[in-house]
This record gives structure tokens, C-alpha cells and sequence, in this order.
């Protein structure tokens, strides 16, 4: 090789990671149950490319709003800036407007993707991520925004979170904005503040809320965040509506709203749609539990024009210490997404969550149920290789057990038998498959329980007590092997 | 929303495309299937990211020797570049080396990863596709090379291929260095240059790699391509080994080249390593029609050391006429990739194929069996909506389909029951089901068979004809409503 003078160092940029066998896992289970459920109800799989000309992604993230701030961009051959996605609504938009003639509608997909963005990678904030969407683009019926939420539910239940592990909040930018106008606020850079300090409800609390809605927030760190500058009764009302009374049920919070913040005509029209997705989760068969509505869930996201969503998981901790997993995933209603390209209005909604990030979650509660023991994923049986002239009868062997649909390999590198053992323990290998000169002339195997062996070797510490159990080895006749290596993977 | 003056074009980028229902579902068969058979050979999954530094990545692009030519590169904030992955091969070398303590060796893993490539787009030819990689790093035996081909033969039939519809074609690169040695051909760069010709065997046969050998090859559009300039007496030696005679089996091979070619040290070492790689699949249950070796294959990548396969679509073509489809996958030993960065030879050997061009294969050949009925992906049972007071009605009616497994939904746009019908049918939908005033009062539904609509749409032309036979409408309790919907999709 010609450049073996310059050595590049083995790494991956900054907030990159690889990923192994047991995330993996993970992250196919939910695509497929997830699948599943999207698909019953409706929603076709749509992959968008990875790149997007840089106007059509738009500006839409959070705290960024300098051209480029937050994406990965480059200009292809023709100078044309194109930018690796943000999130799988812009593409959404771009492909509905691109092919809203011929498509059926209302339109119904979702999607898993890896999305990037160019921020700064800390502990658990990687630049790449997978997010998994479902959308629904040309209907204004509330409904499409409560089956939205229906199906969310069931999603994150197939995703592996068990019955009551999960709620989705549920809002509407209108009635915010609505409570907004009631307190005099309209400005539109004013009001966008002001949701994005509400969204910060969860972290710093109504007195942080506050501080944010007013003249501004300093943290510890000595950052200062300027905020709303309402006057203090817009304050007041906003924070009355933002600290609602906690409400036994939908019907009973939609009550409370009536009568704290009825008046204007948004408020009116907010109310109506909020009762309409009400009655239309009841006939979808979405309990109290499962979704409720709560006045501090905005979305940070400037597109949202109507019902906004956010899944929460609900856990009461681990060990006596409580939890702050966030929300895994959220959602709204953006009419006016599609109309960026078209300019006609397109009203859509749709629901979105983090995969990584619920993976994670998953783990950490122990809701993973990944089907390996202990934190790694299972290895094949692996037939021992010693002798050269037999390799033959280890390739036949492994290939006996294949058939049978069992993981096996014949070990391949140049070790001898106890580095062999040692790798067949460290891929947690169910077995290893002995065939030594006594098998082959007497057409037997020697079999070797790993696991049971692991087990013991974590229970008996005296290696000669060990040595003279030699726990789990049996020798058998081929015809013999399958069933008990199958034994031994059942753990029977 | 503030910026509806400027509108973005709603296209993406030269080169990349949108992917609907039928290529996923196909992609996910294909992950789902040769996934198993992968697993069950001991091959773990693995996922590096999309970015790598660009000087990890190298430079082994055929046809591009200028730096990040053929990649998307751009700066990371410390001013360092970082690419786009090209392949999945270059990520696993860097993830190798950099993990190479702590992981089993040897190490197998498979992956199945979006790659990108900054070239030209042409019909059919895309700047981002999928592969499927599986790699054994840190064993020398040729008994991994075989096992590598043993398994893309099983994969690429449990991507769909049937058995006898692809051929996994076998060669050596020593045996070609050792051919050329005897030729008096030992400069690396013209080496590389006879290898390239060779490769074009499959496109310009054996005048046009007679002439890439010598001089050169003048093209159709009068694009001259400079040759490796051997003299007419190498020439000779190369085409008598690129045009070796059919041969019956993989040992009649290697018989003839015993024959015609030994001598030197390497062709010596190439011969023992491509018979142990026989005995081997032999082992394995290969058979010659699986896998067979053949001169002209050599993979135009400069960093193979040894062992080369490719995969090629056998097939009488379609209509009569044949079909040049080409290798969908191919793969050898690269040695030194991983030593780029530890200065340590590590041994590995690998096969690649690209998922998005074996999808296009199947839906050409006609094996793609996507259970979908003709081009599209089924729809799901459209619950037809036409009263609001009965929306709630609709909803638990789709649930009931959906809580039996059959994919349903509740129309959610605001047309009327013509284009609700005509949005059915475009979604391929089985059948919908209407609930109006007598249904409701009956506690019945009426199911109108879709399926049945489409077939006898196609048959009679006659408007009349159609309308009284009303094909396929049944009103039936609500309580039989699914099985009626089941017979409808199972076709019975």
C-alpha cells in the first residue's frame, strides 16, 4: 500500500457513534412493531433522501436562527446549497408539495430516519440521530389530529412501553394564543418567546416561567436569558392558565377553560377543536390515562398552528430516586408547512419520536425486554477448530446446526483451544462443539454448556472444585447434537 | 408565517430519490431475510455513522485520485474535514482498529448502511443507496473467504434470488500478480491499470481489454481511454489467462491453471489458497453452479489482496431478449485497510451487495414477490365518511378492523362519497365500508369488495352493465363485518 507512512488516528468526529448488536436490536424491534401499528391504521412508509436543498429544509430549528446555524450543508456542483436533513417534517413538506396532484388525500405516511444536526455533541447529545414519524397531510378535521394521538399511544406501547408507562399531553397553540390576545399580547416575535418560556415549564418551574415572561432569567451559570417583557398582568394571566388546577378528566379540563378563558373567537374555535378531539378519542378507544390535555405543553417549534402533542413517560423512578426522562417524542398541527412551496394552504399534522432516545429510555427502566442475557447480545455456538485436517467435518457440523436454524461458526482465527473457549465466552456463545480424534472416530461430539459454565464459574470460586465438576459437558452421537444444543439454548 | 414571499422549489437535489411503500417493503424483506441468515452464520450487526474524518476514509473510490473527489465532504467546526461514508468497508477498518482490544477476534459483524457518492447522476445511477456488507476481520485462513461466499450465496437467495438465479464467481489477485510477474509486469500503477482493463472484460470483451492493455481503448463518443502500454508478449499471457476455457467444476479449474500457469511463489500460494477455498465450500454444501471461479473477475478497487468474488444475475433474459444486468454484489481479502491505521496487517475479507440495484434486479425479473397485488402496496379498508353526528361510529368500526389485525381507516378528508371511493380505490384499498342512516338503525354495515370493483371494472366496459350488477356489495350485521372483510382480502 502506497500511503503506509501517514497513519490516520481510528476515530469518529465528535457527537458520532457506532453502534453494536444490542442497540440495534432494540431499534428493529420498535421499527417493526411500530410499522405495524402505523400501517393498520392507515399510513403508507415514505424515505426521503438524506439531502434537501437548503430553502427547502428551511429555518425551522429551535434557538437557531442564523442561515445554515444547526444543519450540515454544502454546496453541490452547481453552487446549490443542500443540507443533510433536520427532522422528517421539512422533507414531508417538500415531498407532499412536489407530488400533491397525483398523491391520494388526505395523504397519510410515516417514516424512520436518521436526522443530523450541527450542534454542540455534550454526554447522551449526539449529532445523528433516528426519528420515527407519522403524519397526515390535507385534512383540517380535528379528528386527523386525535387519531394522530390515538396512534401515537399505541405506537409507544408496541415500542415496548408497557400499559400506563406513558401520556401523551395534548394543547392547542390557538388557545395560547388566544389567552395571548385576551392579555394583549399579539406581537409575533413576542408570542414566540413567550411559548418557547412556557415549553420551559418542566425544567425550571412556574417561578422560572416567570422570570422568562417578564424581564428576563439569569441561570447558575451566570447566563441571562432576556424574556417577554409582558406587563404583570399579562403575567398573571398567562401563568393562571399555564398552573391550570389539575383536572380528573379531558371533559372536565375543557369545563375549566370554558369558564376561566372564554371570549375571544381563537379561544372559541381552540375549544371546539379540543372538544371535537375529546369525542373522537373516546370512539377510538384513548382512556383518560393515555392522553390528557395540559395547558404548558407548547412544542418550541415556530410552524405549530393548532393542536400541539407531547409524549411524556410517567415513572415513578428507579431505586427511590425519581426520573427525568422528558418527553420521548411530540407533535402538532403545521396548516402552513406545505404552503411554503405551493402557497396554498395545506393543513397537516403529524407525530414524532426520537428512536435512540427511547431506546435508552427503555433500557434504563428495564422495560427492554431484548430477548438476551445481560447487557450483550447473544453469540453462535462455535464449533472448536484444532485440526486442520478435519475442518471439513466442523464446516458440515456448523452447517447441521444452520439448517436447524441455530447460530453457529466455525472459529476461524489461529488459536489454540483455550483461547477458542475464551472467545466462544466472551460473544456469550449458548455452546461450544468439541469433535477431537475420539469423536471423529467414534462420530460424536462433545458439547460444552457456556452458559450453565458461566453461571458456575460465578457461583464456585475454587477453581479446583470447578475443575472437578466439569459443569455441563456432555458427549453424544451427531444425530444427537441439535436437540441438545437446543436444550441448552431454552435454558431447559 | 413570515416568509411567504419567497418561495423554495419543492425538488430535491440531482441524484437522490424519493422511495414509496413497494421499494421499502422490498428493502425491509431483504434486511429482515438476509439478516437470519447472516446471524445465523455468527455475524453480529454493527452501524458506524455517516460521517467519517475524510483522511479515515482514504481514498480507494475507483476512478477518483484527487482528494474528496467522489465524496461529500465538508468542515467540522475545528476546521477538520469529514465525509460522507462511500462505502461500508472504510468504516469498519476504522472501526476495527479502533476497538481491535477489547472486540472477539476474529471479529464478524454484517451491516446494512446508506452510502453516498458524489458522482455524476445519471438514469438509474444515484448519489445514495443502500448496502449490505458482511466482513471477517482478523483471520487468514481462505476458509473465511469461503465461508464469506458460502453466505452471500445463502443471503442473496434469501433476498429472493431462486435457486440457480445467481452466481458467485471467484478469483485471486495473487494469481493475477503472479500471471503478470511471469509477464515481466511488476509496477504497481500499471498493474492496477491491467487490473482495471480486465475488469471491463463483462462490458467490452476480450478486443477491448486487448486494447486497454496495450495502447489503449477509443470509445464510441471518441473518448480515448490511455491503455497499460504492456508489450504484445504480456498481452498474450494476460488474455490467456482472462480467456481461460470453460471449465466443468471449480477442481477442473484450478487443474488448468496448475497446468498453464505455475511457476512463481505467488501463483503457487494463490493456487493452495483457492483450493482450500474449494475443499472448504464443499464443506459448506456450495455447489459448483453456486459458486465457481472465474479469471476475468478482479473488482476494480485497488486495496483487495487476495481472494475476489462477485455475484452476477444468471438469467435468459426477459421476452426474449437478454438481459445485461451485471453483478449485483462482489467483495475479496483487503489485508493492509485496517494496518492504514494500527501499522499492524490485520487480515479481512468481505462481501458487499447494494440493496436499492437487487431490488431493481427482483422487480425486473419478476421474483419479487411483494404480495402486493400489481405495483403498489396495498391499501387499507377505508371506513367512508358522510356524517359528522356518526363520526364516532366510523372511529370504533375501524378500530374493530384494526383490533383484528386488518389495516383500516376513517376517511378524515372533507369529500363527499364519490371521491371517498375514488380515494379508496387509489390506495388499493380491499374494500370500504359505508355505515349510513339504515345501517345505523339496523346495527349493519355495507361492505362494497374493491378487489372485485377493480377486476370487473377492467373486464366490462359497459357504464350500464357495471351499474346493475352492483359487483361485490354486501350488507351484513356488524358483528360479521370482519370476517366478510377478511374473505375480501384473502381473496376467497
Amino acid at each position: 500500500m502506497s500511503d503506509t507512512e501517514f497513519r490516520p488516528e481510528a476515530r469518529s468526529p465528535r457527537g458520532f457513534q457506532d453502534r453494536r448488536a444490542r442497540d440495534l436490536n432494540a431499534e428493529r424491534r420498535i421499527l417493526d412493531a411500530v410499522s405495524k401499528v402505523y400501517e393498520r391504521w392507515g399510513f403508507e412508509p415514505l424515505d426521503t433522501p438524506a439531502f434537501e436543498f437548503a430553502d427547502a429544509l428551511g429555518k425551522f430549528l429551535p434557538d437557531s436562527d442564523r442561515p445554515n446555524e444547526g444543519v450540515f450543508a454544502l454546496q453541490d456542483d452547481d453552487e446549490q446549497w443542500m443540507a443533510l436533513r433536520y427532522d422528517l417534517t421539512a422533507p414531508l413538506a417538500r415531498f407532499a408539495a412536489q407530488n400533491w396532484e397525483t398523491l391520494p388525500k388526505p395523504f397519510r405516511r410515516y417514516a424512520f430516519g436518521t436526522v443530523w444536526r450541527n450542534e454542540k455533541p455534550g454526554p447522551g447529545r449526539f449529532r445523528e440521530f433516528i426519528q420515527c414519524d407519522a403524519d397526515t397531510v390535507g385534512s383540517d378535521r380535528p379528528e386527523a389530529d386525535a387519531e394522530i394521538v390515538a396512534m401515537a399511544v399505541q405506537g409507544l406501547e408496541a415500542a415496548g412501553i408497557p400499559e400506563g408507562g406513558a401520556v401523551l399531553k395534548m394543547n392547542n397553540r390557538k388557545l395560547v394564543n388566544g389567552v395571548l390576545a385576551s392579555a394583549g399580547v399579539t406581537d409575533a416575535g413576542q408570542t414566540l418567546t413567550v411559548l418557547r418560556a412556557i415549553d420551559k415549564f418542566d425544567k425550571f418551574g412556574a417561578e422560572g416561567v416567570t422570570l422568562l415572561l417578564g424581564k428576563g432569567r439569569l441561570d447558575e451559570s451566570g447566563d441571562f436569558t432576556k424574556g417577554a417583557e409582558l406587563a404583570p398582568a399579562a403575567i398573571d394571566t398567562v401563568m393562571r392558565y399555564v398552573t391550570a388546577p389539575g383536572q380528573t378528566t379531558r371533559g372536565a379540563f375543557l369545563d375549566w377553560l370554558s369558564d376561566s378563558f372564554s371570549g375571544s373567537a381563537e379561544t372559541t374555535e381552540a375549544l371546539a377543536e379540543l372538544a371535537r378531539i375529546d369525542a373522537a378519542l373516546k370512539g377510538m378507544g384513548v382512556s383518560e390515562e393515555q392522553a390528557r390535555f395540559d395547558p404548558a405543553v407548547v412544542r418550541g417549534l415556530e410552524y405549530y398552528t393548532g393542536p400541539v402533542y407531547e409524549a411524556e413517560i410517567v415513572h415513578n423512578g428507579l431505586d427511590g430516586k425519581p426520573l427525568r426522562l422528558g418527553s420521548v417524542g411530540g407533535g402538532g398541527r403545521y396548516d402552513d408547512l406545505v404552503a411554503r412551496f405551493t402557497g396554498e394552504r395545506t393543513p397537516a399534522t403529524g407525530f414524532s419520536f426520537g428512536v435512540s432516545r427511547l431506546v435508552v429510555a427503555l433500557q434504563q427502566l428495564a422495560w427492554a425486554s431484548d430477548g438476551s442475557k445481560g447487557a450483550e447480545s447473544r453469540g453462535p455456538v462455535v464449533v472448536i477448530a484444532f485440526d486442520e485436517a478435519a475442518m471439513g467435518e466442523y464446516f458440515a457440523v456448523a452447517r447441521q446446526l444452520r439448517d436447524a436454524g441455530i447460530a453457529a461458526e466455525v472459529y476461524l482465527g489461529r488459536s489454540g483451544m483455550k483461547a477458542q473457549m475464551k472467545y466462544a465466552d466472551r460473544r456469550l456463545s449458548p455452546a461450544a462443539v468439541i469433535i477431537g480424534g475420539d469423536e471423529l472416530a467414534a462420530g460424536t461430539v462433545t458439547i460444552k454448556d457456556l452458559d450453565l459454565g458461566r453461571e458456575m464459574a460465578s457461583k464456585l470460586k475454587d477453581h479446583d472444585a470447578w475443575k472437578s465438576e466439569r459443569p455441563g459437558q456432555v458427549t453424544v452421537p451427531r444425530a444427537e447434537m441439535v436437540d441438545v444444543v437446543r436444550r441448552i439454548i431454552e435454558g431447559a
